[in-house]
């Protein structure tokens, strides 16, 4: 048998190392249209920036390399330009002109390949990707050979970590970003921190606004953005998007749906003795049921697998599993990560959520390094199922979305999640680990002991309720909503006909700094009768969901009659 | 009602905090024996070697704050000395005498206390037990009053916490242990580890050896060994162990087995109207299905908080989980954990389990910092039910046990685990997670793709069968079998007459460093018609298993002739 793979990184290498672990017999050929096999896509930015510093570091595998251990006949620089579904055969141009393959089985693993959108002047020589690890030999000659000023077009995972990247070789950098936000798909409560961190680091951030041109220039480009603003650059990066390269395929009959190839639960394409995996794939989102082509390593790495399995022992593979997306970003000293739906999605699938906000330290706050972890969780209020999840913080972010990965995985609801027995000892964690206090949370929520209001319902709140803001003296006068009423929660039981009267019938929505104080006294108001909330994710939560606004929003006590 | 709690700390406080929040009627009273309530029990080592400077940190709540936040009636310095179910009353010997105190609902969280084996002499004044702030208060006024040799008598987690404690503050540390290995719960190749780990810290550990007599001397005492040793010792802190403080309530009729507090699902004693949570309870152990004590904060917490319902929202309480059972000890540069069973806990209960170890990095390989993971995973060889995971590491130990620890919980099976889809990113994780790849290596064992071996059974391998190291010669002459063959797994194809010829009829059973080309080079000889096998996690899993042995067993070029 010839199983023939088109794609040497991620999914495609996958599944001709599985293939022949599992059929020693097999002639396994792979196509890899670039210079390279196997490489460490994700590890680009990093040599960019010059935390890896040998470019050889890049290659995890090398044609002779997966020869002698698997007897793979691995071909770089074969494009596959044509397939001959009827005949079982592919067009390749390599090298040395045309070449006809034939197959018994076909796996199409093209990935993806940069998007670059039409606007006038792209076609400088000083716009690059970073898609190959040519891309980065590229930008980091130009680095090193003297460029000052870059800018990053597009603030998605990559483009983020390339303007990271140039920014720690000392460059200038500006960042153009058309959603109002850098990091489009994490909720923007928290992207607001990851643009701070990005201001932090040195990095000119343009968001809500579009590059209308590249203008050429002999020393430098000018990138032109939709609000006027000129942006001088010796090197633009190109990180708006992605596109399935899926030409030759829809054209040999692979059925595709907005370029992206539809398969089956183990891998199969329209076409018999056809497989496809990777980023030029589609696959159904296992929260909302719609279908979308996912761009991670891992869903890619497990799909080729299971398609070698298919392949070679028909009848048995596993279903490859609907992948649930999480990804992860390194910022500065932040980490930003997500798993599962975001609101856009639950909001365009119809599908409705509460949503939970945690501020919950990484370890024991009374061990040295203790810090926050700003955590949304998305739940189900019918089933209590979890939807979706994201954190952002210095340290355990990445641990914290796993576990809530694997929990959405599991099918769990947020309250099984008080129960998972989550490794503590002071370094580590908490003996209520963020994970749990988000399950009491959530299980406070959907049982009716706990009624949020949101930050981003403000205005109304404003409008229609009592604020009462629970925190010490302390933290009420570096910053507060104006009307709010103050009282510490500590003298809360003593104070509670204040409330009553100043609330004159109105419902009142408790604040404090993150949360936790506002839910206790919620609590006491609604055993009393009164018709109370507590704000999700409290003032850091409320802080972080105004952006610029909060400087403008919260009063001090120098100017406001406080309690 | 009047709730009356005895014991502040962990799930006593848990309970009452939420009774609270259920309930603003309800007069709520915590009795606690000693002179702190919710105090960071586990932050006690990291006092004494001074990472935590200021006592007044390891309290987390006051009685004053208690008071104020949660209208809690706390009293310190009350120590119940006898209940009458009867009459539902609690008597409790206070500074000003005895008083009775009546109940509608009684909790009981008493907790554990060291338990101080009967060896002559223990009641030296140098002995010292690590349980409460005033312990830790006094091993610090011991080390900055200058103290030089510390012995430590248990090497449990908290031994091993107050042995590196005590180094830290430049004493000369010595660790006595029964068992053949600090951390008795850890399997012995892992354990391995962290032996070496605290000789590297300087610590001068004894194993497998009681110790018989404590001699009081002007000076020093001097600790005396089984095994004739004699340690001298300014400070030796006693940590061989606790038992449940149970004596009070056994007495007043509650069922205890063999000094534990027997609870149902919702924490209810035998007693009507008596609950009981925390260390001084048995719970169902989830995989094995025995009941044992559990002396975690985690369990204790959450058991604390569903009595709480159970008391004030009766008959709508949650069952309190089965613990799981995880735990974390940080050792020098290195984080032992574990969760689930291990073996022996399985052997006991006679659960059939299948091994899986592998050594994988903690973040891709090509990017700085990139350190293995240690990683042991017992699964069911019929269902592929994970039943528990142990790891060692210097980084992301905790993330990968917390990720199996929900696994565990969710009931996920081997294979499922390939599914997870962890966040990826070159500083955070590998696109195939140690966590998938567990899961690779369980299905290929489980549906009989790999077969393993295992390093415990060497003596009889080297008896019965051809070893063949399919290592890299560099990596070969540093250490090897007696008898092995060497081919290196690149040259096996070609090769393979010579283990067919040198197998002479024998099993062949094949190894590397790490179990990964050993599984390949399986995969080809059982393709070839041999009966044959892959060690499970390599030359890495045999040295530590090996321990001391492995400088006797393993030959080098200059002796043995090799491949």
């Amino acid at each position: 048998m010839r199983i023939v793979i088109v794609g040497g990184v991620a999914g495609g290498m996958s599944c001709a190392a599985r293939a022949r672990r599992l059929d020693e017999s097999a002639e396994i050929v792979v196509l890899e249209r670039g210079a390279h096999v196997s490489f460490a896509n994700c590890g680009l930015p990093y040599f960019v920036g010059g935390e890896i510093t040998d470019e050889r570091a890049l290659l995890v595998q090398t044609p002779e390399s997966l020869r002698s251990a698997l007897a793979l006949d691995v071909r770089p620089r074969n494009d596959v330009i044509a397939v001959d579904a009827d005949a079982r055969t592919v067009t390749v141009r390599t090298d040395d002109g045309l070449e006809q393959i034939s197959y018994d089985a076909l796996v199409l693993s093209p990935g993806a390949s940069a998007f670059v959108p039409p606007i006038p002047g792209v076609d400088s020589p000083r716009v690059r990707t970073l898609r190959s690890v040519e891309d980065a030999i590229a930008l980091r000659d130009k680095v090193t050979g003297g460029a000052r000023r870059a800018v990053v077009l597009g603030a998605g995972f990559i483009g983020v970590e390339a303007a990271e990247a140039l920014a720690a070789q000392g460059l200038e950098v500006s960042v153009v970003e058309l959603a109002p936000q850098p990091l489009p798909p994490v909720e923007p409560e928290l992207a607001w921190l990851v643009s701070e961190e990005l201001r932090a680091l040195g990095i000119d951030l343009h968001v809500g606004v579009a590059a209308t041109a590249i203008q050429h220039g002999p020393d430098a480009d000018t990138v032109v953005l939709a609000d006027g603003s000129e942006l001088a650059a010796d090197l633009i990066v190109m990180s708006v998007g992605v596109r399935p390269d899926t030409a030759v395929f829809e054209e040999a009959g692979v059925a595709c749906e907005r370029g992206a190839m539809i398969v089956d639960s183990h891998g199969r394409t329209s076409i018999p003795g056809i497989w496809a995996v990777g980023d030029a794939t589609l696959s159904v989102d296992p929260i909302t049921g719609t279908r979308r082509p996912v761009a991670l390593a891992g869903p890619a790495n497990r799909a080729g697998r299971l398609v070698a399995d298919d392949i070679v022992r028909p009848g048995t593979a596993r279903e490859i599993p609907q992948p649930v997306g999480t990804a992860i970003v390194r910022v500065g000293s932040l980490t930003a990560a997500l798993t599962g739906a975001n609101r856009a999605t639950l909001d365009a699938s119809g599908v409705t959520y509460r949503t939970l906000h945690l501020h919950a330290n990484q370890h024991a706050g009374y061990f040295p390094g203790a810090s926050q972890i700003h955590l949304i969780v998305h739940v189900a209020p019918g089933t209590g199922r979890i939807l979706g999840a994201q954190a952002v913080g210095t340290e355990g972010v990445d641990k914290r979305i796993d576990v809530l990965a694997t929990a959405i995985r599991s099918g769990l609801t947020v309250d099984e999640l008080i129960d998972l027995d989550l490794a503590y000892s002071p370094p580590y964690g908490q003996a209520k680990d963020a994970v749990n206090l988000t399950g009491m949370v959530g299980e406070n929520v959907l049982n009716g002991t706990l009624d949020l209001w949101y930050a981003q319902d403000l205005d109304e709140v404003l409008d229609t309720a009592l604020v009462l803001d629970v925190r010490r003296r302390d933290e009420w006068v570096t910053g507060h909503l104006p009307g709010a009423l103050h009282i510490p929660h500590t003298e809360l039981r003593e104070r509670i006909d204040e409330v009553r009267e100043r609330a004159e019938g109105r419902p009142v929505r408790v604040m404090c700094a993150s949360g936790v104080r506002s839910a206790i006294a919620h609590r006491l108001l609604a055993q009393s009768g009164m018709d109370s909330a507590s704000l999700s994710g409290g003032m850091l939560t409320l802080r972080a969901t105004l952006g610029a606004r909060a400087a403008h929003m919260l009063a001090t006590e120098a100017v406001v009659q406080g309690g």
